[in-house]
């Protein structure tokens, strides 16, 4: 098992990653202050590794939600049934909630526990790629909003995550890519080694290699927690972690949420970020061209859906909270390992870009 | 005007408390730091005072919410609404959310704030005593569950808060008896000398003098202002401020939203723990018979509902949030002007003080 620590100040935390760790309650316990602890999990996790969590929790007083499954439950409908749980059984202030499964598990759990009584611990246990190597680091959690994606939360860090790579045998291909399209974005954004090195494994982590997988969340939390630590609530540097969301955003709340999967469209959308930055002149075609293969290898789409048109994409991305002040920043790319924040571009690059399609 | 600023190192901020001080856009500027403003306030307060702070406002890009007035509209409904509108209105991350009205729309507009994109800059501008004495200082925010009040929330520190006693003149006697709870509940707790000034000057209070309504707002804010820098996540000393809150809480919720004022419930709470404290050999019948006799004098009811059972006093108050590991805690007194927070008491006195009404 290897051992992270997300560095920040009093709210720093561990992030256990390894095989086989659910049910070892030895992980759990220290990050267990009350005597009171609720599983929030969705009906497809809940069936596969419930059991499991409980086992390791006969020590306490438990409770357990099951919502649905899928984005388009991420509302404050789902953090409320949350809330009537914990208040239908007493839970107190030194509660603890775990949040079991995947990014939406984790993002209504997280804000539920930001918010039960102005907010109480919670631990999470992602899993899914994607909320492995994204979600359990920063402390960004919340709910979507039929006008708008992720506009309703909080920034409330776990006590503790657990990334099991053996929850990862359930998840189905078109999951694991996206969890991918988040891994590669480490590697553009900053770590142009990593970028490589996910070029000559990208086979083995579609196979599911225990080791592959393993390097590949380390690396790709460490690389989130240095840039969350630098900036926890956003004001700067940590929009990097943006790269490919505004485009892909849009894509998920144009499509419907839960048509798209996250993770594709933040593919889509550093593709569409990569033909952008080429026609600002800060990519060459080469490095285009390999981010696309390397997109298109992990199985996750390169280009938006075909019924999308340009205005949806501007209507859909001026409500993007990157937008400063009515202007459109975005997060393009210098070169593979270096992505820029910026809002200083030419809007016929965009429409080019969004045109070309 | 006077100034009071509230300690809470980055989160610091000023309380102007003087008369006509609405309308004032010098006041404001200062804490507003993007271009977007929206003003959240209710279906009474909005007729009177929203053109005055409207215009004020000019130099902003503005937009209006204005709920229905009640504390049974404390919902998550009511938060999404101003969601809704933010949304509609394409408000991004650095705007500025204004609550102008009482306690209610305070705690949804900061909860709004402390949840839009993950938080975003309010000032609070109270129209009410009770708002003007107690939510403008400390930073809860918040709204109720059917099941318990204030239960879904955040603490979320406002920029800055104008409390103008010109409100006050339209205030209903029934709501500025409410807000003299508040202030009473200060002298309780930890400023003798301040309930001798209430004893002697209740009439000028009731009868809205001024300078006697700004030396009361500002006294009391000082108080809680120093009980919440000292502890500002309540982990401690600041649930001091709940005196007669646990028994209040149980006749709001007990009754239905709405029906007692959340003041009156308050001044009741704090009898019905004076009464306890006698019981339990803290209080003498001299000083119960002074407090019991301010209340009054301030047109608060001293005795709780006459419907409210024993049963239901227990079972509302389990679910308190001072509550800690299903061990009832209370806020008792030792002598007018200290108060303590403990669950070392005898059950008895409890069950003997709820069935003496």
């Amino acid at each position: 098992m290897n051992t992270l620590q997300v560095e920040l100040g009093q709210r720093s935390y561990p992030i256990f990653i390894g095989n086989n760790l659910l049910g070892d309650h030895r992980l759990l316990e220290p990050y267990i202050n009350g005597k009171q602890v609720m599983v929030v999990t969705n009906s497809t996790v809940g069936p596969l590794y419930l059991d499991k969590v409980m086992s390791s929790l006969t020590a306490y007083q438990t409770a357990t939600v099951t919502l649905p499954d899928g984005e388009q439950y991420k509302t404050l409908d789902s953090m409320n049934t949350v809330m009537t749980a914990l208040l239908e059984q007493h839970f107190n202030r030194s509660c603890t909630l775990i949040a079991l499964g995947g990014g939406v598990v984790g993002d209504i759990c997280g804000y539920a526990a930001a918010s039960y009584q102005r907010g109480v611990d919670f631990i999470q246990i992602p899993t899914t790629l994607l909320s492995q190597v994204d979600s359990s680091v920063g402390g960004k959690t919340g709910v979507n909003h039929t006008l708008g994606k992720n506009m309703i939360g909080a920034f409330h860090q776990p006590r503790a995550v657990i990334a099991d790579t053996s929850s990862l045998d359930t998840l189905d291909d078109r999951e694991l890519s996206a969890g991918i399209a988040e891994v590669i974005k480490y590697g553009l954004i900053r770590d142009p080694d990593f970028f490589s090195w996910l070029e000559q494994n990208m086979s083995l982590l579609l196979s599911r290699d225990t080791d592959a997988l393993i390097y590949a969340i380390e690396r790709s939390c460490q690389n989130k927690a240095d840039v969350v630590a630098a900036d926890e609530l956003e004001q700067g540097q940590r929009a990097l972690l943006n790269l490919g969301h505004t485009f892909g955003h849009a894509i998920e709340t144009g499509m419907g949420y839960g048509k798209w999967l996250h993770g594709e469209a933040v593919g889509c959308g550093m593709c569409m970020a990569a033909e952008m930055s080429q026609r600002l002149g800060w990519l060459d075609q080469k490095s285009v061209s390999s981010i696309l293969a390397l997109i298109e290898k992990a199985n996750l789409p390169s280009r938006p859906p075909e019924n999308m048109t340009t205005e949806q994409f501007l209507s859909l991305m001026s409500v993007d909270k990157k937008n400063i002040n009515n202007r459109l920043r975005l997060v393009l790319m210098k070169s593979i390992g270096e992505a820029i924040i910026t809002d200083d571009f030419s809007h016929d690059a965009l429409l080019e870009t969004l045109n070309s399609y």
